[in-house]
């Protein structure tokens, strides 16, 4: 079959080049369009990353022994000229576009809409658009339903082809969907603590300076516990008939989230109490390990074969070890135990920049290319 | 004044150093009795440690420029030979003992057991004594009151002179004295879920390979979680009318533990839920920056002058940039916050070898002196 | 075709686990033997490992994804005992073996010689033989033709079938192949100064205590220098008409070797001096670009594409980013410059645990298989 | 004695942070005037480094214990404003100025030149004027005769009492003096090749990316290598009878740099080659050890005891371990051996930001004040 053509805004940023990377050999989607900040514009794509790719490997093709599908000698347009995709377009060299735009939020959110006006779908990275509330925030294994947001958002906005999905934060996706597979079987989540130990790679390139993280840990990361706790209940959210989603109203959420030496890879310890309906600790292994979801079903190419691997080993996940467990597509659990105060407690483990940007992003694509969006 | 001599029961170990180390220049103690394995008995402690210093600076003094009091000269006794130590008691050199013996947990009870019976005072790092109902578990800003075990113990056991203290595991320290002081306020502390995440140091040497902490982290120890929900319940007792030390019926504790790549400083994530009476945000501050206890108002050396430094950075506290706040004793707190489930969320940051090890055990020997134990 | 049945001798350590991983989908070689200590001896692979999984992923299938051919479920057999390696060595289930031994030098050259002894070939990770006269000590794309003493050494040990070969320490291969490249186009080389950086995992399992790496570096690794300025005069020499393996002269090598607080891939600086004939940079940089060798050639299953990657990029080759290059097999050189005491300046990566040696010792098996030894 | 008052250009950066922390207790030293960019000034220093001190404990007071000497309250003047600080020395509040300004080369040349023009003296951390003729670069233990290129200096601008001093690059401390201790015994020093392993404070703040460092080390500082190949010859150069510094025309020096995850501490390996007259191990050994200077002579207050401090382990120094050795300004050395190539091979270790920042700074004023140059 012919790949469908797809365009990256913010290609030379890092979780741009996360995205280059991934898509260098997708059977579904192929990289034809590249736009970028004014500065890289009208460079090949090769040289606006030169002295500054932060993937494994080498731009020219990971680990320097080929080339990224001729990605390397794609002309770098300006982000900012939407006609530039509008005519790439027309041409059939971009269908619609993964965004890693690294802007201010407001530029970004216009940004993101003047694409969808001139009729390109946006899969967005960004944050700027996860509470407006016709824009679905997906996790393809957990709210694909909300891509019922898609004709509504169109209808709200006028527009014809195009629309805007985003993902969230990547600092939920090591337990949003273990929580989800529980509430699927019936269990009510009522509350829970969760403290996350993040990687470096979460707060972009440059980032965090080496100087704040080697034999230290930082207990802060600015917006990311408001961000934890209210992002899982937009996506546990329901669409009513009016067309509305309703965010969920519960589990209720209270986040500490920490910055630790550790290049890829988020940990979260969770303790959650569960409603008058409490599974065994076993129930709970058997649901994870069995849960399985349309992406799973439909084995999109990006998918997990497991979207949640249960460790027996007392000390695991661990983020080196295991953050690349199925394509770093998995969330990994282990630690699965009842807690002395709550009623559960876990440690979850997800890639932050594949499953949780550039490849959970590839994945709502392809969510969307089954249902026919794209 | 003349110093009181002491002795070190595991004095080559990581922990021994740590006492050799800080007590090169202590204004009431003098090191002048040092005990390990058979393997180091009959060698000079400079000898005995040569190759396996793990202590900053050099065995023959801190920073390679001194010597530490002429205890790189001392002969290495073995300290499974009690006699030894009673032969130096009797002589003058060793009043009482530091224990950082590394064995087997019955061989140590057994082994401190001996030395108390046989007239000698041990002030134990070791864990083996920590649940033995009659020896008191301190921290000297919080339970010195539990020194009044003391008498009762020689009394159960038939000891004149000789018994044993012990100090609680590192883990527990960053959080213990901040829960005390809003305990000592008439704020009852019902509930609290913590999330540690601990430095290397703690798991002794040669401890944690480097294969896994590298760009990691190991989000389980052995026994630790256990310990952080029980030992505070005992460090918060009180002694009845029959002698007996009765543990406190609360905080119930949830603890997740997580060894990190951090060479020294303990971290703390806390959650916690008070009674029915609430202090503000504003009252915990004061309460924790005014907060002071028997070691400050007598002015123990090794007290600091604060136990516990209040940061109001978003970002603090650090590992390695605060753990040596106040000569590495004092408890830095940071983050303090509403929790959205539970009342109060806040970080607490200690050294875990110096407040949560030697330092600590110093500053117990420091109390006993006062009291007039030793 | 059918594939060859291997053993793995010490196949329960790390790098019997390496050799394990990567063997999982080989092309010509099958898993079908495991040799380990007598504590391991009797019990399934899978749970002879458990808790002591090093390697990432599971012992039941790299990222836990599905199980390696069936080798969890082998029994693991006594190493020290030969008869069981002969039986299976009958019974077609032990073509030859590599060693992955981990005990006493002394004890591993016995071992190796007993199991070449019985028939059946060693291709050895251990140090044991690598200044046996008669053992090739192989890199297969520079000195394959060492094979050639292999009938030397069955001659003169009278044996039949069986033979030991051995790879060289990880700590050379990050420039060994680039000097003999250099040296296969007429460039002699007469001196050079190196100062590597290792990974920790050079040191094995436990290895280097996490005390002593985090926020430093260890100038000092045991016998290490000895080797580097040793092994490549052996692997640089030529086998004489009297069958007798003479090393060559030169290159003079000073070393300095570190340990770095990186967990894979070993980053060497070199300074060297060329004889009178002297390459200017960029013939050095072609030599090494288009340098091939026999398991280039031939299609060696394990073989890089390129032996050597050359990198323009002025802060490149590093660790992190370079090491998995062409699955972890390729030296990568970077920073090709003058020196200006020397001739040439350069940097040079090479994965230590991989191409450094379970990597390598598959090549080196791929090649004594087209050789026909095997 | 009344302390004599000093400024601080870039106060408020990382390495005038490192200055305001280490004369907090200065004997002869007080800070009374600081200055930095025009965003800081007019705020209290305090509140301009609010948010962005980086250096252990907190702005307020090294450990959050006290008040660094009133500095904190002192108004942040900007640097480009020289007139503030000549009301402030006519004032009696800034006799000399510490230099740590961070802006471009040509910048800081002119501004420290128009300091020392309107009569204040300057002592600078930056290296904008390390390769003016009439500039001395100043080790205080190494070319405190140096100094006589002020005079020079003054006559050759027509300045009065101003003038400008520099200290060298922190990548050479490590071994410069070593260096020099045996060229004073007679042992001429012909050539070198030095690899370092630098910390990533070297870099100033944010300095290096963390995604750059974790798990990884990077080859390559820009600058650095040609920096570290031609310092040392005008360090050991002296003044003709026309009043000329002549730089010495050896050693001829070989330099690789890396970037290692190390936080402070500058680590070097070296092989060198000495003239006909070669000292033994053992004197070499001697001669570092009994190696004083003018600032151990005359006492200088943040003088090392030992300039040069001889470890005999086989693998120390250490960067976290030793580099605090002697008020961290001393040079550590260590695994002092022949070389097969050249003469002698060491590993040399100092503390980048004091030793090689902010103390030798602070030692060299100590010199002008003792030779009465301030």
């Amino acid at each position: 079959m012919n790949k469908i053509p797809v365009g990256i805004l913010g290609a030379t940023g890092m979780v741009g080049q996360m995205y280059v990377s991934l898509l260098a050999n997708h059977p579904w989607f192929e990289v034809t369009y590249a736009a970028a900040s004014p500065r890289s514009a009208g460079k090949k794509y090769a040289q606006a990353v030169t002295g500054r790719w932060h993937v494994d490997g080498s731009a020219a093709g990971k680990n320097g022994g080929g080339n990224a599908g001729g990605i390397g000698e794609l002309i770098v347009e300006d982000a900012n000229d939407v006609s530039k995709a509008v005519d790439a377009h027309k041409a059939g060299r971009c269908t619609f576009v993964f965004s890693a735009l690294e802007m201010g939020k407001d530029e970004i959110r216009a940004l993101e809409e003047a694409y969808a006006a001139a009729g390109i779908p946006v899969v967005s990275n960004a944050s700027a658009h996860r509470w407006t509330p016709d824009v679905a925030m997906l996790i393809a294994e957990v709210n694909h339903h909300h891509t019922g947001l898609i004709p509504i958002q169109r209808k709200n906005r006028g527009w014809d082809k195009g629309f805007i999905v985003v993902k969230p934060n990547c600092s939920i996706q090591s337990y949003t969907t273990p929580l989800w597979a529980l509430m699927q079987k019936g269990y009510e989540i009522k509350r829970l603590i969760v403290s996350t130990m993040q990687a470096v790679s979460g707060a972009g390139y440059p980032g965090v300076p080496s100087w704040d993280i080697i034999d230290n840990l930082v207990p802060y990361i600015g917006g990311e516990e408001e961000k934890s706790e209210m992002e899982p209940l937009k996506i546990f959210g329901s669409i009513n008939n009016d067309g509305v989603l309703e965010n969920a109203a519960e589990p209720k959420i209270s986040a500490h989230c920490n910055r630790v030496p550790v290049s890829d890879g988020h940990t979260a310890c969770v303790s959650l109490e569960f409603g008058t309906k409490k599974p065994s600790i076993d129930e709970v292994k058997k649901i994870w390990s069995e849960f399985k979801s349309l992406p799973q079903e439909e084995h999109f190419p990006t998918a997990p074969e497991r979207p949640i691997i249960v460790r027996e080993e007392a000390d695991r996940p661990q983020p080196r070890k295991d953050r690349d467990a199925d394509k770093a597509m998995a969330v990994i659990v282990g630690r699965i135990r009842p807690c002395t105060i709550f009623d559960l407690r876990f440690v979850g483990l997800s890639h932050n920049t594949i499953r949780g940007a550039a490849g959970g992003g590839i994945l709502s694509a392809e969510l969307l290319k089954h249902k026919g969006f794209i």
